[in-house]
């Protein structure tokens, strides 16, 4: 991945959330503190779907401190409370897209917490591959060697 | 959300995932330790895709102790700092589906860390809503009393 490449301080004079952060882009916030803000996605999945992010210019969950993402999950949990209070949906979605290829539309790190309902017509339209035969066993051990 | 209704022993004694933990069901295991286990999805979006769950039987995020949800999002992200050692993918997906109507189908409480590559061809397929005049800040205000 090629993350690192873009994290110059020009780039991030230029990132969308950053402008929210400082301010210079409107929001509709619905939560902040000293590291993180939350605040209401414009194009929503269905109404009070919210975004979190922190303040700081991470570009994905891999270059947030562990301190930070603890924080952050903290957080996450708390504002699906507080929208299933607010909203009362029948279930949310919590999502975070790393880059590009998994659909990260803003290269500013965010998670996503977006309220559903029975039948709101939004699917997962993704297909599943399987393994062949021996395949798992060689991914287990490939990936278990980095934990 | 009527997610209390199901917490019964007898529930979790059928829980595919508590099972899992037992060791009454094997699984292609990357990490384990005393609270939280992740494993090779066997319907994978891509090759490499895990789940991470806590040992004991939460069912959404909403359920799980805050001390918990901390630990588990740091081992999400060192899970998806392994998975793009092992796999170099050129993103990846993390989410939670919360609740049936969320497209949550094991209601024990797992994060989906899914590897994705340009073009492989999954996308979201999800349309988004607008809102009317006025009707954001009547949402966000809803939302911000319970913040």
């Amino acid at each position: 991945m090629s993350i690192y490449l873009k994290k110059s301080g020009e780039y991030m004079e230029t990132c969308i959330f950053c402008k929210i952060v400082k301010g210079e882009i409107p929001s509709s916030k619905v939560y902040e503190d000293a590291n993180f803000l939350a605040f209401l996605d414009i194009r929503p999945l269905n109404k009070g779907h919210t975004l979190v992010i922190p303040k700081k210019h991470y570009e994905t969950v891999l270059d947030i401190p562990d301190e930070d993402i603890k924080e952050m999950s903290h957080l996450i949990k708390k504002i699906s409370q507080a929208l299933s209070l607010a909203i009362a949906p029948d279930g949310f979605n919590i999502f975070c897209n790393n880059n590009q290829a998994a659909g990260q539309e803003v290269p500013h790190l965010h998670f996503h917490i977006a309220p559903r309902f029975m039948n709101d017509g939004h699917t997962f339209k993704w297909s599943h591959g399987r393994y062949k035969e021996g395949e798992i066993e060689l991914i287990q051990e490939k990936i278990s060697k980095f934990l």
